[in-house]
């Protein structure tokens, strides 16, 4: 199994979105990656958020527009509110998405390359985040052929007409080929395992279930979701790692099934080329594989009331819910409630406008 | 797009659970299609159950191994009780279930024959169902590489360890190529429409999404949740049609979720040949098309008492929900509440051993 190569990918003719999303990535390299991406995301606007140390000088290949914000950059900005922001982790790519003036965000980690589908041809991975998130979600009842919004397909016999117009979609999830993403333990026990199946579907996750959403491919709308996709306090000074993705995922699914949002996954898939070191993932990961047995507990049972009409808001409360119910696992927990609290403090002061503008339709 | 040819279909070299799965087809017509099937069923022992008049004669492929039930022999067997099951419609099936003898039954419409994968090969519906019951389901939290059992797949990072486990599959719903399981209004609309996109997915159906159950390519573990796949009242003297399936899928996974068992859906396709008349389909599904919306959300909302330990005292229980609550949008639902307790007594009778044995796990 082999990437695609430059020449097989074709860019779209009209590049949606293109001043209305911004592409979001974390890195401590040079971003040679690009150039594989050239023709799909040549026509965005790249953030890209430097992580580790600040006097190095990132290589972005010539031809992309970009800005790159680095630690001295975050804490200028942002000054003491800056202790939200990860740091020597990825979790700090979510510095891009409240810096972002996009109505979208896609990010993507800089292993992650061109996939083709089973027919050889470039998988634009962008262009299906996009239709994923102009097209509605159906999270309220299953549709067994998938995606009815589709070409080719539509909803079964069975399905309510009443439930047929859908909700708006706030996160495109997508997958990987090559590389899958398992934790350490699982990495340690398959070092082989590679995914090579490529299943052609895009689904809701229905309402009231919870899914590990990964960050490595992802889109969200900044509008209707973007201050819940906050990725916590990883890395350096940090007790734990490599769940920022995962926090930010049970945070939004909550909030986006309180407001009537939608979550998909599925398609578009990008070619993961490196697995990391599953000996350091674990040492970053095994507080969490005991955690989550009682974090993934608390947001299946959590409530939001009715007055939380907002992201913010839903996100505020949220962040007392975790103090109270999870602060007594770790003190950890109460440092993290904190950094949520001050995220959407920061998140509101760089996007005065929307802080108090209702998303969805709270349940 | 076509079926596969007879010759593609190669037998597996072992039939799995050849003495623990009963095939039953409910039919009007001699059952040519079988000879198709000739490779994957002939091992297995048939249920036919004869649809309208009992004076016609079904004419079986020779080699196969089938006992044939028509409204006579019903009537004999069931005598009063023979009321619960439907008479002119598919749904009729559901006694075949009742007499079987096996664990596992599994249920396909005559003009449903062998469909090929992308590669061309013929694909054994019936082996992929038996992986599919045989393997665990995973309803209480989303696997985003979907079924985790299956080979090259495993949990994603961020998957509780507590849940790896799964629970017993109890169904296995299967998909069809070519002619889409549409309702009259989208037959309508959508005329052309054939489903060509084969999905490589088994997954599991989240604890708490009801969805829409389709009879054609169906299977399940008669000692986990038989009892609960009654087929309603339907056709001959009833005021709706085509929602058998669907009836039968909305109280079979409420059941599944209160006890703890799984349902999947996906994998296998089989190749459904000719689309059914929308206006004649338009004429049974029209009450059923505006019923549903107080059905779902009755369903949705149904919870069911802890002592509610078996299948039978759960779908009884079922029934009394369905008399109070529904039974003002029609005396239809009085009627079919009563049909469903004769059901669960006829079912006893028939399987006198089975009565009282607990299934799965209640919550």
């Amino acid at each position: 199994m082999e990437p695609a190569t430059a020449t097989q990918a074709a860019a779209p003719a009209v590049p949606q979105l293109k001043d209305e999303l911004d592409i979001v990535i974390p890195t401590i390299r040079n971003l040679d990656f690009l150039e594989m991406w050239r023709p799909f995301f040549q026509p965005y606007h790249l953030i890209i958020v430097q992580d580790g140390d600040p006097s190095k000088t990132i290589k972005v290949p010539e031809g992309f527009d970009y800005e790159l914000y680095n630690r001295n950059d975050i804490n200028k900005i942002l000054g003491p509110k800056a202790s939200c922001i990860s740091f020597k982790d990825s979790a700090c790519r979510c510095f891009g998405y409240m810096v972002s003036k996009k109505k979208y965000i896609f990010t993507i980690d800089d292993d992650c390359f061109v996939a083709k589908d089973p027919s050889g041809k470039a998988i634009n991975a962008l262009e299906q985040h996009i239709k994923n998130l102009l097209s509605p979600s159906t999270p309220f009842f299953f549709n067994t052929l998938y995606d009815p919004f589709r070409d080719g397909a539509d909803f079964v016999r069975g399905y309510p007409f009443s439930l047929r117009e859908g909700v708006p979609t706030a996160v495109s999830h997508g997958l990987w080929l090559n590389i899958p993403d398992y934790d350490a333990p699982t990495q340690l026990v398959k070092p082989l395992e590679r995914n090579t199946r490529y299943v052609d579907a895009v689904l809701s996750i229905p309402k009231g279930t919870l899914f590990p959403m990964c960050g490595m491919n992802l889109a969200f709308d900044r509008e209707l979701i973007g201050p819940a996709m906050y990725f916590g306090l990883m890395g350096d000074g940090q007790p734990i790692g490599r769940y920022d993705d995962m926090w930010a995922g049970w945070c939004v699914k909550v909030i986006c099934d309180h407001l009537g949002l939608g979550v998909k996954t599925g398609l578009p898939y990008i070619y993961h080329s490196k697995a990391s070191n599953p000996f350091v993932n674990l040492r970053k990961e095994y507080k969490g594989i005991f955690w989550q047995e009682e974090i993934i507990p608390f947001f299946q049972q959590a409530v939001l009331p009715k007055d939380c009409t907002t992201v913010q808001k839903c996100y505020v409360e949220l962040s007392k819910q975790v103090k109270d119910k999870l602060g007594k696992i770790d003190p950890y927990f109460d440092k993290l409630a904190d950094a949520m609290v001050t995220w959407i403090d920061a998140w509101d002061e760089l996007n005065p406008s929307g802080a108090s503008l209702p998303n969805g339709k709270a349940k």
